[in-house]
Formats: C-alpha cells, sequence, structure tokens
C-alpha cells in the first residue's frame, strides 16, 4: 500500500475517508527552547517533557502506520529535500536575510549553516538557531549586539515549535494545495519550509497550488488548515476565526470555485472566545455522517455559504443564520441531518475535554478515529457509537492545545460517497 | 520665519537645536473609536476624552507656534497631499486590496472613499472606517461577513491612533529621513501614508531617505522614531528595545555612514521592560550638555559603539559595557560629561512621573523644553536647573503613554556647536 | 441649613431626594504611593496626578456646598475622631498588631503613631505607613525583614487609596447603617476606620448599624455600597455582582426585614462581566421615576425579590426572570414604568462612557444631579430629558473607575413620594 | 514497622532522616472541579486528567510504602476523623454557615451534608459541594440565587484541590505542629479539615501545636510549609515569599524559641519572582550535606537570621546579606559548607526543569529521594552525584506546579547527625 500511495498523486477529497498519506512533524529541537518564560510568545500554555512526547509521538504514527498510513515527518522530509540540489542556497537566502539575523551576521550564519549536512540543517531550521548554537568561529562582534536583544531576537532562526500541528500550514482541498498565511507571526516560517518542500523535492513538485505563497506579505488574509475542512461533494467548510479571516476565506473561495475545484464553501463564523481557536477543536468528522461537537460554542456559530458567480469577485454570499451551522453543512452534503455525538461528561468535565482536544478528532477511514486517550468520557461516547476510536497519549502533546486532527496534514485521502 | 522655514530645506542636526518646524497628529476619530474592548490591541492603556484631548493639543501647538516653529498637521498634510492628481489612486490601490477588506468589498470600498473630499477622506485614512460608516448604497452582501469577524478586522481600514506620536513614523536625520517598519502591526499603515506625503506632496518630494519603504515587508527589522536622536557631530543614539531592533539599527548606521552622513550610532541596549518602551521615554535632551534621565532603567543599558568600516557590512562594533551609556553619550559629544537631571520626587513619585512621560521632553531651542503639567516634581528640578518648562496639559494625551518628545516629528531643526 | 443637618439624626430614605449630609474622601497620600507596578493590587487602573485630583474633589465638594449639602470629609472627620480620649488605643490595638506588622515592629510603630497629631495620624491611617516613613529612632533591625518583603506587605500600614469611593464602605439604609465587608483585601481596613468614627465620634455614636462589623471576619458574605440602593418605600436595590454576595445580600436584607426597616430587597443578579463591577455602575436614578442606564448590561440583570416571611431566615425569594430588572424596580416604587435614559453615542461612544462613569449618577434632589465632565454625550441626553446635570471633572477622579455616585456616602437624604 | 510508627509520637527531626509517616492527599472530586475557566481562581495552571493523575499518585503511594513510609491520605484520615462523635457537628457548624453558604440555604446543606456516610462526606468537603449536587429534596427556591453567582461562589463549598500540596497545609516542626494561614483565600478551609482531624481523630489528638488555629483571621501573616523546613540541629529554614510572611514567620519563631524547640531559624528572603513561589521549589535536601538548587534564585536570596532573645519579642535579627543563603545553612548545620547540584541541562532546560519541580526533591532517608521523571538532566545530575532517585510520574501531578517535597506532609521523620 506504501508504494502505491507514493506513486499516486496527492489529493484530499474528504475528512472521513481512506487516509492513505499524511504529513506530521515530531516533536524536537523547538520544543526544548520552550520555557515558562517564552512559552506564550511561542503559543504554548505550557512547557512539554520532549522526550516524552517524541515517545507518545512515535506511538501515534506507529498506530497510523499500522493502519495502512504512509506517514512522512517533516524533519526527515525537510533533510530529503535540503538535499536537492539549489535547495539549501534557496532557502538560506530567504531565510537568513539582513532583516532577519541584522547586518554583519548574515555571512557567517549562512557559512555556518551551510557546512551541515542536510538532517542537522533540517533540524535547526525547524528547532531554531540560538546566537549560542554559533560556533565560535563563525562569531564576530555582532554577536554581541544579539545577546543584549530580547525573546524571540536573540535567535538567528526562530524556533517553530508550531510545526507539530501540521494541519495549519498547507491544506490539500480536493486536487489541489494551499500555501497558508499563518495569523501568528511566530508561525510565518513554517510555510516557507513548505514551499522549499513543494518546489524541490521531487514527489512534491508540480503540485497544483490553489493560493498563498510565503515571499509575499498577505495583511489580512490569514488562513490555517485547523478551520478548513475538504468534506466532500464540492464542499469546503471554513471557520472564520481570529485566525481564519474573511479576507482570505473569500480568496481561496474565488480560487477554487474559478478551477472547479469546489461548488460551495460553508463557512462558520466563530463565536469570539479563546477557546474556540479552530473550528476543528469544537467540530471534527468522525464518519460519513457523524460529527463530534462542542455545542456551547458550535450553537453560536453563524452560518453563511459562499458559491461561484460570474462577476468581478466571482462569489456570491447567502447568510444562513446564527446556530444554522450544522443543518447547512448536513444540507451541504444532501443528508437530512448530522449524527451528533458531544463532548462527554457534566458540564466541568465537558469543558475540560474540548479544552483537552476532546472534539479534535481525525478519521483514518469511515468510523475509525484517533483522539486523545484523556477524554476518556467523550471517548465512550463514540465508542457507545460504533466509532473504533485509537487514542494517543495527550499528557505532554496536548499542551500546545492540539489533538489527532491538528497534528496530521492529510496528503491523500478517499473520496466518501454520500 | 514660517515663510523662511517653507523654502528652506527638511533636516535635522541636533536634538536641542532650535526647532524651525515640526510635524505632529492631532487626537480624533481614530481615538474615538479606543474602547475599554479594543485599547489593548491598539496601544492604549485607557480610553481618551478625545474632544478634551484635542483642545490640550491644541494648546501644544498654539505655544510651539508662539515659540516660531511652523506647526504641520498630519490630517491638513494629508488632505492637501490626497488632493495631489494620482494621490488618492495611488494610496487606495495599496490600502483598499483583497487582502485588507476582502473580496467582495473592494471595489465599493472604493468607490465610497474615492468619492469623497480629501479632508474627509484623510479622516477615515487615519481614523480607520468601519463597516458601519459605508454608506447603504455601498453596501453588498459582503459586509455581513465583516461584521462577524473580530477586532481590528471588523474595519475595511483599521483606525491608526498612535498616528498621534509622529515621532515614530519616520525620523529626520540630518539631511535624509527613514521611513520605518514600526513594530505593531497596529501601526504599520502610519508609515505608507507618510511615504504617500514623500511622494506626493510638493513640499516634500525630493527628500533624500536613508532606509524604509513601508511597501515591503521588513520582518525582524523594525524601527521606531522614539529611539532614534541625532545629536549632533555626526552621532546618532540608537535605542535597542522591544521595538526597534538591532537588525534594523544596524542597516541604518550602514545606510547613514554610506552616505557620510553619520560618523558613529551610539547603541542603547534597553533592559527589558515594560515601561521602557522606546530611549525617549527614560532620556531625552533638554539643553546642549544637560539631559533628563530615569536612572533605574538608564544605568542598566548596555551600551555599544558603531563606527564606518570597510568590507561588506560597513561596520564594526565596539561594546562599550553595561551602565556606561552616559559617559559613551558624553565622550561621543565631545564632552567631560552630561549634566543629569532625574526624575523628581521619592521613589513612588518617580516611577510614577517616569510612567507619565516625565522625562520625555522636547526642545525648542537649548534650554527651553516642552513636558506635561503633571510631572510637577520632575519639572521643578529642570527649573531649578535653569531650563524653561513649558507644560502642555497631559490628563488626555498621555493615556497612550507617550509626552511631548512623542508627540513631534522635527522636520527642521538647526545644529548645536560643542 | 448645614446647623439644622447636624442636629438631625443620619438616615437615607431615597436615591434622589434632598440630600442633605453626605460623607466624601479627598485623594491624598494613599494615591501617592500609587504605582505603575503596585496600581493593579490596589486596585486602580493608572495612576493618578493627586494635585489635580485634589483640586477637582475640591471643586466637587465646592458644587455640593453650593447646592446647600453639608459636606463630611474623612481625613478630618477621622481626625476629629482620633481627637476623642480612647480612640487612638483603640485604632492601633486592632492595626498595629503582631498580625498586621510583624513580631519586633509592632511597639515601634505604635509608639511613632501615637507620638503624632490626629491630623498626622489620620493622614497616615488612610494614606498607609511605608516602614521608610519610619523615624530613626523608631527603627529596629526588624525593618530590614520588613524591607524585603514584596507588595503591600513592605508596609506597617497599608495605603488605602479607596477611600475615595466611600459609597462602598458603608451604607445607611433608612434610618441605620450597615459597616459593610468589603470583597477585595486591599480594602477591608478602610471599615475599620469607619467603626471608629461611629464608636467614638459623638455626631456619629448611638447609629443603629443594621449588619457588620469589621472586627470579625466575614467570610463569603461580602457587601459593598455601590451595589445598594434605598430607593423608598420601603424597598431596596441590591446588585448581586463579583463584589456583593448573596450571603451577604441575604443577611443585610434579612436584617432590615426583622428590624421592619424595608418590605422589599429587589437583588439584580449581574452578568459576569468586568465592566459590571457594581450596580451604580450602570444604573443610577437621576429623578423621581428616571434612571440612567447601560442597556447592554442592564439587559442581561436577572432580577430576584425578596420578601419578609416567619420562618428560620425571615425571608422568601421570588424569581423575576432574566431581563426583567427595569419593570421590577418600577413595579417595587408603583410606578408604571420607569423612564429611562441610555448612555448616549455609538456603541463606541457609549462603551467609552459606561467605562468613564458615564451611568453613575448622584443626584442632590430629584432632577438634578452630578457626573464627569467627560461623558458628554450621555450628560447631553440627560439635559435633554430635563435634568440639570453639574460636572465633575474626572479627568484624574476617574482613573480608579468611580464616578460621583461612588465618590459620596450619604448621610442624610430626605424621602420622596411616588 | 508500621506498626511502629503509629505508636510512636509525630515529629519532624530533618529534611533527610528517615521518613516513617507521612501524609498525602490523593486527586480527586475537587480535580474533576477545574476547568480552563476557573482554575487561575482555584491556582492550577491546567486541568488536570484526573483518572491518570490518581494512578500516578497511586504509583507514588506505592513506592513510598515500599521504601517502610506508612502512609496516611487525607481522604481516608478525614473519613475515619468524621467517623468521631461530635466531628461532623464540629465541622459543619464551621463550614455550612450563614457567611458561607448564605441565608435560607445553611439548614438543607447541613441536612443533606449530616445523612452522608462518612466517606462521601469527606469527599465533599474536600471535593467541594456544587449547587447542583444538592438533591431535590434539599433545595428550596434560595438555590436559585446561588446559581446566579459567580466563580467559587457557585458553590455551598468550594473544592479544595491544593489539598493535593499536603506539605503547606500543617508544618510538623520537631516535636510540634503548626496549624497554617494559607495566603490564598482559596485554601483557606484546608487548614480547618486539618483542625479537625487534630481535635478528633485519636491518632492526632494531644499534639503540641506551636502556633496557628484556623478559627480566627490572620491578617497579614501568612504561612506555608513549602517555605519551611525543620533541618535539625535546633535549626528551621523559612522561605520568606508571597506567601510566607514576616509577620507569620516572627510568630512561629517566637513560638519555637519560647517553647525552646528551636534555637535558630534562618529566613531566605525570595526574589519577587512569581516561579520562586515556595523556599521548596528552588531548594531542597537530598542527603544530609547535598542540596538541590535553582542558582538563578537562590543566588539571589537575602538571608538572615533569627534567634532567641530575652525581651518583648523573644527574637533578634542578624542580617546575614545578599546571597549569603547556602554559606548560612552550612554554618547553621556545622557544615563547612553545602554540597551543591544545580538544576541540569542548558538555559532553556534547567528553566524548564525548575518550572516542572526538579528541585523538588523529598528525601526518605540520607541520599534516597523521590522526584518527577520528566526532570531528566537534574536526575542524571543527582545520581551522577550518589544520589537515588525514585522518579513520580509527573504529567498530570505536576500541573498545578508542586513535586515530590509538595506533595507530602512528613509526620514522623528522624533526626540526622552532623
Amino acid at each position: 500500500m506504501t508504494a502505491q500511495a507514493a506513486t499516486r498523486p496527492h489529493g484530499v477529497y474528504s475528512e472521513v475517508g481512506v487516509l492513505r498519506k499524511v504529513l506530521v512533524c515530531e516533536p524536537g529541537l523547538a520544543h526544548r527552547r520552550l520555557t515558562p518564560t517564552n512559552s506564550d510568545e511561542l503559543l504554548f500554555d505550557d512547557v512539554m517533557w520532549v522526550d516524552q512526547a517524541r515517545r507518545d509521538h512515535a506511538g501515534f504514527v506507529a498506530e497510523l502506520r499500522g493502519r495502512g498510513v504512509e506517514v512522512v515527518e517533516l524533519h526527515e522530509l525537510l533533510a530529503r529535500t535540503l538535499a536537492v540540489p539549489g535547495c539549501v542556497d534557496w532557502l538560506l537566502e530567504r531565510k537568513i536575510t539582513v532583516d532577519e539575523v541584522g547586518a554583519g551576521l548574515v555571512d557567517d550564519t549562512r557559512a555556518f549553516l551551510g557546512s551541515l549536512e542536510p538532517a542537522e540543517l533540517a533540524r535547526y531550521l525547524i528547532g531554531g538557531l540560538a546566537t549560542s548554537d554559533l560556533p565560535e568561529e563563525f562569531r564576530s562582534e555582532f554577536v554581541a549586539l544579539a545577546r543584549e536583544s530580547t525573546g524571540a531576537r536573540e535567535y538567528l532562526m526562530p524556533p517553530l515549535p508550531n510545526t507539530l500541528y501540521t494541519r495549519d500550514t498547507t491544506c490539500w482541498l480536493y486536487g489541489g494545495v494551499t500555501l497558508n498565511p499563518l495569523y501568528w507571526p511566530a508561525r510565518h516560517d513554517e510555510t516557507l519550509l513548505m514551499k522549499a518542500v513543494y518546489r524541490f523535492h521531487p514527489d512534491f513538485t508540480g503540485a497544483t497550488v490553489w493560493w498563498g505563497d510565503p515571499e509575499r506579505h498577505w495583511g489580512r488574509a490569514t488562513f490555517e488548515g485547523g478551520d478548513v475542512m475538504p468534506v466532500g461533494g464540492g464542499v469546503v467548510l471554513m471557520g472564520m476565526s481570529e485566525r481564519t479571516s474573511r479576507q482570505a476565506i473569500t480568496q481561496v473561495a474565488a480560487a477554487l470555485f474559478r478551477a472547479g475545484a469546489a461548488e460551495r464553501v460553508v463557512v462558520a463564523g466563530m463565536p469570539r472566545l479563546r477557546a474556540a481557536m479552530h473550528l476543528d477543536t469544537v467540530f471534527t468528522f468522525v464518519d460519513l455522517d457523524t460529527v463530534t461537537v462542542y455545542p456551547r460554542i458550535v450553537d453560536g456559530v453563524h452560518a453563511f455559504s459562499l458559491y461561484p458567480e460570474d462577476g468581478p469577485t466571482g462569489l456570491r454570499v447567502v447568510d444562513e443564520g446564527q446556530g444554522a451551522f450544522l443543518p447547512t453543512v448536513a444540507a451541504a452534503l444532501g443528508l437530512p441531518e448530522l449524527r451528533v455525538i458531544e463532548t462527554g461528561g457534566d458540564v466541568y468535565a465537558s469543558e475540560r475535554q474540548q479544552w483537552d482536544s476532546g472534539n479534535n478528532a481525525v478519521a483514518v477511514r469511515p468510523g475509525v478515529v484517533f483522539t486523545y486517550d484523556r477524554n476518556t468520557q467523550t471517548n465512550a461516547l463514540l465508542r457507545q457509537a460504533g466509532i473504533e476510536v485509537i487514542t494517543i497519549a495527550g499528557g505532554e502533546l496536548g499542551r500546545g492545545r492540539g489533538g489527532g486532527h491538528c497534528m496530521t496534514c492529510p496528503l491523500i485521502r478517499d473520496p466518501v460517497t454520500y
């Protein structure tokens, strides 16, 4: 099956069809940089025991592979990409600039990074390069200035711990991909690494890019995969949240419509709550017609639909109204209604479990999903509903507020039929 | 004197020489948008009584004019600039894009803004354009999406209340100017407005731009005028702070050296404290050899000097050490030492007065400065030292944490001799 | 009239009847202790220019007196109280204990404070006593320990800047008073000072105390006057908020019913929002049947009524429902409905004005109120409705988030007839 | 050994002598109440997977027992205490008062709680009683008022999740115990439960109480066991921190000196940093002369010594100076110096490990300690130094920022000889 997947073109045609190939990123150096002082700036709620997180992530990957999924790991993928002639120069020209490292440090930093093996270079590109990592022979007097700088600026390349959540950075929507401008500056550089992959790695070159380019600035048009679900039937769900803006949603919708790749985008206008960071933190599919939902937030979603239209924008907007999200999704899929499994437990437990990514399931085929072990009550409800639940150890991985759905970027997933 | 100033080229040759022409920006619509909910995001500590702030600002301007300073106000300057053919189109093409307002709103928003008189358009460019400001005839169904968006994104153009602090956005350093990439996204658009002025307004076209261009993205190279002081004698002081990075400092220094416009940059490595936002919040000149200083922070500054050098960077760095800032500045000016007037009062009062911009003086000539009225103890010490202190009513203007130095961008200031 | 008031017993019989005598507290030493570092802990949003705040407060007092109100100032009242034999000992025994100042500092601190004139002692009791205030001859080696302590603990007596809001500490409800246990520890000692007044000052001894005693600990039963309004007709309104708990409300209601002092308590269950600290921040009376209201919060109030009943609690509860507050108040007063004047201006302006105490009016007689000058739009609406509005300069006084209603504790107010 | 311990009187004579009997408290209902919304108020940084935390805690207890320690669990201890005649009434009279639950709910709540079996009652006393826990037959109309209350006030008895840290609530110092007034109101009720144990449980009655009584209010005299270490030789170390004040330290020292129970108290004046909550978060003993230390904080400690003296306070203070803590402790124990094992790893790792309780070791005998598994680098350094390290699974237990030292209250520990 793995060999077969490798030769089949990338494309994601549903949220629950058979998952054939997926991109993940194991915890590592970037998470070793997290401290109580800098974790907020790097978007983590707490520090992580990295060795344990690596073991737990390896367990997750092993289970995915055990289910027949081809798993691509970002450090390895990037290392193989860096081995392609021209890639190191292309990337360092874009990463190690006077704007990013300051005058006086560009040449030394490029020289040091250029001297590394691909795997080691990939480790620094994801894990960040502190001034203290620069060997003595590459240190000019300009390093002293860098030492006095604050926070993320003390890095010559900032750590990218949120690469753990591969879901957000790029999205396969049917037969093409988006290279997403992410909301927080701390995550911008993730997309550049992925562009290198799509430009240089032989398995990825030639992909159709619907939208997005990390080499230009997108202003308020930000887009994160946690808000995006290609549910099949030419429909895409998009959460309009703090992180995913209408400025981006309307552009992506127009691009998909123009290419004939989608026929309808259902927009979930999320309430302004911190717990509802992305659509997939409160709503994911677990079977063809079944979703797990945190009702206290999903009931407040304001739904809109975007359809193709002739004219300058290529779009028209239909306001579906407050609270109409679930019926609108059902109708878009041609279903009479969705089967809904709510976050389990009493008022305390359900709030805790949503927070701990209890609704953030990722399916490997219809009715078979991965979730964190800790959300036992929600998992029990899923199982009672006939869903097979495979658990991921979430004690460490969950500390950045993301679960199985967030940690996976499907590259090949089959369609389903409604 | 006003007529004379207008024909004399712009240029700032000291911190305390005769101030001939200055740019300010009166409070207005942007500050009427501030609420307890959004003020943090817009970098204000509290809401402001705008009508009173306007009266206080008018008083400040009148005093400046009474001292022979030609005062240019940004709303008026921008309105005159917008009247120049081509300017409205140039600016709206850059402000009203699909990235900023979203598909479906570009044409209507441009059409509405294009229909306005220059003064009204200037008011919205600085004050922001809410979706609710769009008249009925310019509202498509896409406005509904915008209404659901959060925070600053509900605006079609965000309000720019920090234009009040004209000091930060552009800096005249001797005979040329920098167009600064500001640290917070909430302030980025300020520099674009200033670029329009320098491109279209006849009094400003042809200026030498040392560095900076708001049409490109500068990454971690951020630069704010509150950290920058052209003290004369080819020396420039630059605070390296949260907002002004070595990535920018080294670039600006290299550009100045390359043009022969400066011979030394003294870098003040600021401690990592919120109260020390900019160098001018803890250190300003009040006379040829006299500074007002908040010692609890200035004593912790780590000083460096940058000098021109042949070679790729055009720079060399000398580490002056921790606590050496005041002696280094004195030496750079050829003075045996600086006369230092500290923030007045006991431990409580001095902390309060630094917070209330007590050290943020702006001179109109050697020994004559403007400060806020509320810092009575620091003002008394200045007066006892022979400085003439003219007070600004600071009850409202001070709520964004900036004083007279922050609210003024000198356009023409005479040199002094040491 | 002043002479007459002095001999008339204290008592408050309405919110808008003729105000004859009132307690205020001018800003002073306590506010000079506020710094950006400690202001949060002391419940202030920003530091204050104390000299200007004193001038503004003096203006407020002069206007009150000009309207025939006898104004008692807390520093003066306390100084006169301290001159009564026995009072200094009584108070210092309770304030300067080993629990509050630590072993080794009790005797010296008491000796120093005991050596002071009453006015000076009153100034420290309200303004706080820092270890640095202790003269050399009263300093043992234990002062070194105190110097190392953090925050409010560096004080031998903590500053009480919230005494500015005399409304909260004690409440005259018809013919008796409550000595309130305040919510924040930073305010507990305020009530002890008031107990000294009621125990020793000849004008205040003999008052009927309905409830409350600062010499015992009240746990979760906390009560603040900003939530309490004796509106007349045997009715009292009580906001159930973060600061005023049902544990206290039910006790005070039972005490009032037991004494026959009230017949109904209308409880306003406040939504859980920071802006709605007290009932009087969103709802105050300005005329017999007229209130100023911030609708976005008042519309969410859940109203209950408490009535006397035989039985162990002496109370019964009637649930009036969500949103029923205004009709319930009207009915309790025998009015068909209340005339409602909402916070003025657009969505931004009304949020700003509520924040700036725009709805926090205090009446000196029906239809004549004091409010801050800055809330011009709300003030204009009040005036259009025929209310006479006298303004208080709020630039400094408003920074602790309290207005005219908060800064006044009525001691004698006439009833009104409905 | 267990039987022997039971008959031997309680008493703790060192930090590293043989630990014979210890009090712990397993996670449970109180932690099931923690949500992202209320965890701050209840002093937890994040929610916890309670079932896993219970398993991890059971593992810790099993290891303790495996080392011959008699382990007493608080729920069980409290249940046995409640079975003693008179205890339930005594406790409910103090817990279920009109101040705590409000008028109208006292009788019903007491009746419900009085109807429970001891184990169930103990579960609610520690875990809290929500209004929704009250069965229908015990619910009057007053419950509606409680439902509208905010935060912890919605509880009739608040949850006490910090009982997990038994170290803080009571301290055995040589032959007697202190019943500590804890800093945060959220923890006050913990000490009352312990007073019930010492008053009613036959194994605990008759203990000598040096200081403290939860039935009275202690003002600023707060004291937490995490700051207190009876290191032997008549010496006690006390951290003077946010939570443990000089007001309490001086009282406890005087009480110990008066009873002849100690000869010297070494006070560690902690720097004002959130990470340094208690002395035992940065400094614990792991062997007779060996400590594990987080140097970035301990190096900033200002040390004082308190000695007995005739006179009113019974104390004198010696200022040992900034940075003198480790030498002062060594000298107090008669050692030339302490062997110091610092937090392991680079600048990032050591900050992370201190945060994750890496220095919070608890010894079961000299050279044998328990620590969390996650601090692998610090654990490795301890092992290299010859210390036997037994690990506790800390993925869940550590989320409240406390380790093995915090989770144990020694009841019997042998002296050591220096």
